[in-house]
C-alpha cells in the first residue's frame, strides 16, 4: 500500500517509487524492531546492555523521522536535506547493528534487530547511490 | 520480522504475539500512508483539503505512538494505558478515514489512505476485544 | 514564542491561545524530562526500574504527540479527537508520575520526572475543563 | 527542569549540562513552532507555501528526534551518531528558516518560525563547536 500511495502523489516520479517504498518500509520495520529490542534489553536486567538500549532508541527515532521525511518527499528523495536524513538513518542503523551483534550470540532479539538494521542501512545506501539531479 | 522479534521478548505471551504484530504493522503502514496523503493533499493546492491534511497528520502521529507503545508492551497489551493509546489510535484512524472518504472519488491517494486507516482501526478493535486480565 | 506563534494562526481563537501554549510547553517538557529519566533509569542498572523505564518512554511518546496535535489545532482544541489525545496524555502523565513517585526518595531524577508529569497532567486537565462548543 | 533533570543523570558531565539543556529546549520549541507554522500555512490556502509546509514538517520531526537523542545522551553529546543528528537538525533548521524568510514579510507566522529555527541552529552549532573527546 505504501508503494501504491506514493504512485498517486501528484508529484510522483514513477522510476523512484519502488526504491522509495522499500526504504520507507525498511525504516518503519526498524522503528518497531528497535523499540522492541530496547524493551527486551530492559527486561533482561543486564547492565552490559545499557549502550544497546540507547542505540536502539536512537535508531527507532531516526528511522521514524527518515520514513516520514521520505513519505512526504513527493516521490523524489532528491533534495539535500532528505538525503542527509537518509544518511544519518544509515549511520544509526549501522551503529545499532554493530552493538546488537555484540550480544547476538546470547540474545536472539539482538540478532534479529541487527539483521533488520542492516537491511534498512542497505536500503538507505541504495537510495543514496541513485542521487538524481535535484528537483526539489 | 516484527512477529519474530516480539516472540523473543523475555516477557512474551505467545498467544498474543500474532495479533500484536499485526496491529503494529497496520499502525506503521498508517504512519507512512497518512504522511504521504497529507503531503499529496498539500500538493493538490485545493483549499477543501485543509481538514484532511490536519487529520492525516494527527493520524500519522497517533499511529506511530501506538506502534511504539505496543512494541514495548512485553507482548501483552494488557495494561490500561496502552489500551487507551490503542483506542485513541482507532478513533484517529476512523476520523481520518471518514474525512478521506469524502475526497476519495476525486483523489486516489485519499481512497488508499481511507482503506489503510480502516484496516488499522479494525486491527485495534480486534486487539481491544481480547482484553486479557491485566498483568502489567 | 509558542504563544506568539499560535496567536498568528489564521484560525486563532485569542481567548484559548494562552492555555493552549501552556499545555504544549508542559507536554514538550515531558518529552525531554521523561526521555532523560528513562535513560537515567537504564544507567542505574536497577531491575526494579523496568516498569518506570517503559512508562517514561510511553509518556514521552504520548506527550510529544499531544504537543504536535495541539500545535496544529488552529488555536481551538475543541475537536473530539484532539480532546481524546489530550485525555490520554493526562493519563500517561499520571501513570508515569505514580511510578516515578515510588522511586523518588532514592532517585532525584524520578522525583523531577514525577513533578513535571503532574504539571503536564494539570495543564491537560485545565484545557479539557474549558471544552468549548466544537468548531472544528 | 530540563537542566535540573540532566544534572541528576548518573552519567552527567556538569560542564556540558547547560548547553545541552539549552539545545534540547531550542529543538523542542522548533517542534511546536514549525508544527504550527505548517498548519497555519495550510490554512492560508496559498499554493506558494507548498515547500514551506514540507520543510516545516521535516524540521519538526528532525528537531524532535534531536531533542530526544540529546535527552538520553548521558549529559555528554560526544558520540558521533548524536553529533550527526545534531548536525542534520542544524541543517533542517537553516533550510526551514530560509524558506520561511521568503514569506516572512507577508506572514508573521513564517517570520516567527524563521527566528525560532535560527535560534535552534545556533544552539546546535554551539554544541558542536565544543566537541569533546568521545566518551560514549
Amino acid at each position: 500500500m505504501i508503494h501504491d500511495m506514493l504512485a498517486e502523489h501528484p508529484r510522483a516520479t514513477p522510476d523512484r517509487t519502488k526504491s522509495l517504498a522499500g526504504t520507507i518500509s525498511a525504516a518503519l520495520e526498524c522503528v518497531a524492531v528497535c523499540s522492541t529490542c530496547a524493551d527486551a534489553c530492559v527486561s533482561e536486567g543486564d547492565a552490559s546492555l545499557e549502550r544497546c538500549i540507547r542505540l536502539n532508541l536512537d535508531c527507532a527515532d531516526v528511522s521514524g523521522t527518515a520514513a516520514r521525511a521520505l513519505a512526504r518527499v513527493g516521490s523524489s528523495p532528491a533534495n539535500p536535506l532528505v538525503q542527509g536524513i537518509v544518511e544519518i538513518c544509515r549511520q544509526a542503523c549501522l551503529a545499532c547493528a554493530d552493538e546488537c551483534d555484540r550480544h547476538a550470540a546470547r540474545m536472539k532479539h539482538c540478532e534479529i534487530a541487527a539483521r533488520v538494521c542492516r537491511q534498512c542501512a542497505d536500503a538507505c545506501d541504495q537510495l543514496e547511490s541513485v542521487r538524481p539531479l535535484m528537483t526539489h
